[in-house]
């Protein structure tokens, strides 16, 4: 284990009194081993204590490097893996849990351990991966730099020849070039209105002169996540469209430019959004205005309304602001940032000027 | 909503005691309103109450066709989805929760719904889904029937130039060439000892003469999934390969022989166990030996000796005997069974003898 995460983590754990945490998310697991397991539906907790009782629970079907640093507790596919946890639960009352353990072992460890008083406990792990040391932030860039890249080769391969499925397909193979580790999330690659849905599957849809291109793509690199976001049109953009297109472009710039230690993240939303409320297409934004992300594409914190705390220097997030004009176009530009002393650095560098695809 | 299926899930609540259901898996709500959505993070719910009062909470940001045959209550991503839906529960004070519906959104309807009585209510909707009537056991063939196809080609694409990412990628191509949908699951393709690991991601290795070359694979056509695997060798297979071979042949053989309905899903595991383990490899077949499946590769209901329910016609699962023997070989044969009035029907055709590839 990561000596100096695990214990920031219980050092966080003793000031919230959550006692003992059980931890099931594979990248905050990650986050601590150094190993990402995947166990699909099967169980696997890190479960963390005061009393310095750390085990890690795991099905026999995941072979393991024996150098992780906390002693494995195997089960196998006959066990009830909850009822091996719960021998190892310690006295003390509260239990933090993973926000996202399936409800089916909850409901069953809660069976077992009546007396207990059951948190969602992920905060704790979330706000310390909201900050990226020095070693995750050159892994952010390197991230975004592929993306980058890989962003420009794909807009060279725009053509009514492709459907947005295919290029898709041919993005995967652009950041296997890139030496990336694959998506970091499914591409979303939208023609014309079908870029008015946030969350398109790419079809077999055709361009057509006019259409609009959205393309909000990712890649992880050394176990980092990118993710950007950039529209064209293919031959013309209507007035319409260069109007919205502008907007969102200075929505983009707004949230970006109050960016600094202090400032809330509801503030950064509230600057993209005024600007495109301001001119009257509020109803086309109904997206937050941002995630942060790092290990995976969607981290906990999002720049939104409703999160009144303040960002601070070494978090890294998404700014993407929308006009989504359903039967018409969507349009989005994303970059990711990352706060510094006194103001944010810009990971993305793919330029934002309206570009005209032939 | 498809009435027949929605009918029978009410009419197993009235039975079990479950007067209302938080459904949140996308497979589930696909099965009865005959649309995928796939939510992320976000919360997605297909509320059914025994009074009628069905209600699918959805955020804003997912745009859905009008015709789902159920009410929409929309939120958006500055409201809490859990206190909208909270105003929405009823009177009785059982609350069927969806097995895998993230512990955070459970927690917070607890707090919210502090003396209801929450349990597992996916047995209810798993239990029929388990059931394939007609069409789907039709689907199921289909499926099968491209995944027969593509184990063929990608077999034939077996190279030393290859590594096993790269013939993942080119199932990717043969797969959309015979018109699937894509993947049910990430291509297991592993090279000589990668093959001892169940969960093997293809990597950058390179076949050498005597490997195995273990392909275990699916696709999914009109929404329901395809999975089976074959173990062929390059260039030649030693004494012990052969005889480990064979032996998972037949523990696969000896499991579909017995299957018909009334035969319990442990004594089918039980029939390739004890094959295995009579040989003197019991240590090295870790796993279940099969699953269900359908609209998920991974559906309700395993093939394994806790499992003590009978089988009965109309169910679908895979039969995937395996041995491992680490840092040498994984051999793994798995075909998908569809439980008939007096036997089974084998989906896979695909051949089953010692195949060595040049």
């Amino acid at each position: 284990m990561n000596k100096t995460r695990l214990n920031k983590v219980l050092q966080a754990m003793a000031e919230q009194n959550v006692p003992q945490m059980v931890i099931s998310d594979p990248a905050a697991i990650f986050y601590l081993t150094g190993k990402w397991i995947y166990p699909g539906e099967r169980m696997l907790v890190l479960y963390l204590s005061l009393s310095g009782n750390h085990k890690l629970f795991i099905n026999e079907l995941f072979p393991l490097p024996e150098d992780l640093g906390v002693e494995k507790v195997w089960f196998n596919d006959i066990e009830d893996g909850v009822a091996v946890l719960s021998r190892y639960i310690g006295k003390a009352k509260t239990i933090g849990i993973d926000k996202n353990w399936p409800a089916h072992f909850l409901l069953r460890l809660m069976e077992q351990q009546k007396d207990k008083a059951f948190v969602n406990g992920s905060g704790i792990l979330d706000r310390l991966r909201m900050y990226k040391d020095e070693q995750e932030r050159n892994l952010m860039r390197e991230a975004s730099r592929i993306n980058d890249l890989a962003i420009g080769q794909l807009i060279q391969l725009i053509s009514p020849q492709h459907s947005e499925k295919k290029l898709s397909h041919l993005l995967g193979e652009i950041y296997e070039t890139l030496d990336a580790e694959g998506y970091s999330f499914e591409p979303i690659i939208a023609y014309g209105a079908n870029a008015a849905d946030s969350h398109h599957i790419p079809g077999n849809s055709r361009l057509k002169a006019g259409d609009c291109v959205l393309i909000d793509i990712g890649c992880r690199k050394n176990s980092y996540c990118s993710d950007m976001t950039r529209t064209v049109f293919y031959k013309h953009a209507s007035d319409h469209a260069r109007k919205v297109y502008n907007l969102v472009v200075e929505a983009n710039q707004r949230a970006i430019e109050i960016i600094k230690p202090g400032v809330r993240f509801c503030d950064i939303d509230a600057a993209a959004r005024s600007c495109i409320e301001t001119a009257g297409y509020g109803k086309g934004f109904v997206n937050r205005t941002g995630h942060s992300i790092g290990l995976e594409t969607h981290d906990f914190g999002d720049v939104s309304a409703v999160n009144t705390a303040p960002v601070e220097a070494g978090m890294i997030f998404s700014i993407e602001p929308s006009i989504k004009i359903p039967g018409e176009l969507g349009i989005r530009v994303e970059d990711l940032v990352l706060v510094t002393a006194d103001g944010c650095e810009v990971l993305n560098q793919y330029p934002r000027e309206l570009m005209i695809v032939e």
